[in-house]
């Protein structure tokens, strides 16, 4: 399978997001110029990213449907993965309650935390374990996908288990960095680091 | 005021929460090198980014509580900035409980909607109040930052609105790229951007 790199793949959902949005206002062909500009994204990029779908345009027209289809693939999100969360805080349980991730190839099929409060419920329909049972779980149901919303400090324990319960990827929504064997892959999403460039740049323009 | 690099000011929330942690477990020094390996970044990085704190470290130890304070400020996190959030879905609901912004510098003082159910209550505390009392009610409060959490069709009118009511930073919660003048400080979460790089390398292991 060829290697897309990573700046592409990150714009991909831009391009979904404008497709489908061209679809809803009833579009059934589109060209690279309008993408472009829907998207805000240079035209060169755009065709550059385009590309990598191997959909042949029709007198430079995409057929909307065809490029939907072809980017949702290379992305894997026409399949579902299982995925197992850990940390139903108030970060865990929006994601558990997050329909988006449905449409993108994820479903969070149980969550797991220490609180005995939690233990046991369901939150937005997604039932709540021990920690203490992810492993087992995990494994048994060879779940490939964790997702990490614990405090911080727990992030790293939480990788552990993950790598020793076989996981493949991680999704970190914790600022800490986690150190997991090469082969794993580890993806943040660290909304920290964003605030500090918007609170800085803030400060700089005044 | 100094312009800091962007891939500095998105490492200064890693060094903070390494500090944190280290403080926690009693210590009151640090090394660069000691940072780096609980960072997982390398040496001559950290050494760059801590150097715009200023911060002299005495025999090649920093005062922990100094370097916290000082990085901080550089976020201008040590003060606190007044912000709007449109759109309590799950997602904003989750942000409007994040008590980890109010540790750096966020403080989301009302949220909007145009849900009829969800206008005049309390979200974890946050007034919910119409869209359409955005532009006064912002105008009045001199609100600088809008946070957007709407569905992605929805990103670009609210940001239009926001611009017009004197915001001067957009955090947007969207995978829609907006378009605002330049003057407009604009920092993403994009999720899916990063679920794209996470879904298709996992794809590619296989």
């Amino acid at each position: 399978m060829e290697t897309i790199p990573t700046s592409t793949l990150k714009r991909l959902p831009v391009y979904l997001e404008v497709l489908r949005q061209m679809k809803q206002a009833g579009l059934t062909e589109v060209t690279t110029t309008k993408i472009s500009v829907f998207s805000n994204l240079h035209q060169t990029l755009v065709r550059k990213d385009i590309g990598f779908t191997k959909v042949i345009p029709d007198k430079a027209k995409f057929n909307i449907a065809a490029l939907q289809k072809a980017i949702e693939e290379l992305l894997n999100w026409s399949d579902t993965s299982a995925s197992f969360l850990v940390g139903v805080g108030h970060l865990g349980s929006a994601l558990l309650g997050y329909q988006e991730f449905s449409q993108r190839g994820l479903s969070i099929v149980a969550a797991f935390d220490n609180d005995p409060k939690l233990i046991g419920t369901e939150v937005h329909g997604v039932p709540v374990y021990s920690a203490l049972d992810f492993t087992a779980m995990a494994k048994k149901q060879k779940i490939q996908i964790g997702i990490i919303t614990v405090p911080p400090e727990a992030a790293q324990l939480i990788a552990d288990i993950m790598v020793h319960s076989d996981i493949k990827a991680i999704w970190n929504f914790t600022p800490q960095k986690i150190l997991v064997p090469p082969s794993i892959i580890v993806e943040y999403v660290d909304m920290f680091a964003s605030l500090a460039v918007l609170s800085r740049r803030l400060a700089e323009k005044q």
